[in-house]
């Protein structure tokens, strides 16, 4: 059936371009994060952050090559990105609250290509 | 001069979208390439694809970091799109096509990185 | 007990040690089946070393960094190893051969290091 | 000359080795300085810790896989571990102490890969 194919295209196509943006947005937030008074406060914020970049940039290209194991590192990367999502709810800035959006929409792209 | 800073931040950020459009329409590519009947004959292509599917994904990483070797890494980057896109451009079908195009688009943007 | 974290140490080691070997090879592997005549029979062999060599790269730098999500990551790793080795299996080439055996000792390490 | 090609052999593969271990140090080196009471006056020896075990990373995949450019991220790697020595030998503890040693010969063994 072309449509549902069309579909499962355009719902990866959604989730690789979610991951590269939750990647920039972690790697950027990360950045803001060691240039806070508070930066020792946020290491374990930190940790993840840097978990959740790495992550989302391997799923992206994994699904960009049609991995057969596309599924199960989306399926790894939305938990990272769940638990980024919670360290990042716990400081006020921008930068935080802006990414734990983003790796909020990433999570859950992330478990549409799970149960796709 | 905010002007300024607004239009570097711009052309990073058209740097990083087009990184992660060549990383990805290199991971196709490559995928496509195994699967051609002469895939034996592509083995530089396939080899140079990789290369350059994994430093533009790195590239990307590192300018949305902010970090202070990012001209350095897209000027590697450049370089290495543009044999990708010498390699792409030996061969007929669309994906090597399409693939020689925005390896020449990511090379032209990652040195306007590198003269920014 | 001093004993026991010193065995952990120990075992990650062993773990992080069996990852970047097992990166190695698969990368060395798959630029040997691009070079073998029967290349385009080996696609999905290719495609499972890549997927490999780059799960084994990122496993090795999750737990060199402590990450709390290092024992997911191996446990995808140990996954992706086996079905690596699996398909190196049905080559009869030494850097197949080799490439296998490497696999299912660094899927062993990876599965030790889930249930540490 | 045979004698000639296996030096140059373990030559990689001492640079492959030492950046393998260069990647882990740096890791964990970030993670012990996100630990320091001090943390936030580390913020370039974080960052710059961050890019060199990146590079480091890709650095040996790229070896490994007998890439046309091995020389040319060995380069830069050598570059960016120097970069990441100089800021380690700004602090007195042990793990930063022990990542500019390991930073400096790793970036020794990129260069003499250079020069190959």
């Amino acid at each position: 059936m072309p449509a549902v194919i069309e579909t499962d295209v355009k719902k990866m196509q959604k989730c690789i371009d979610l991951c590269n943006r939750c990647m920039q947005v972690c790697e950027e937030c990360l950045t803001s994060c060691l240039k806070e008074p508070d930066a020792q406060a946020r290491m374990k914020c930190i940790q993840t952050l840097r978990d959740c970049a790495d992550i989302c940039s391997l799923a992206a290209q994994f699904m960009a090559r049609g991995s057969a194991f596309a599924k199960q590192i989306c399926g790894l990367c939305a938990e990272i990105c769940e638990a980024c999502a919670t360290e990042c709810d716990m400081f006020q800035d921008n930068h935080c609250k802006q990414c734990a959006d983003i790796c909020r929409q990433c999570a859950q792209e992330c478990r549409n290509m799970v149960n796709m």
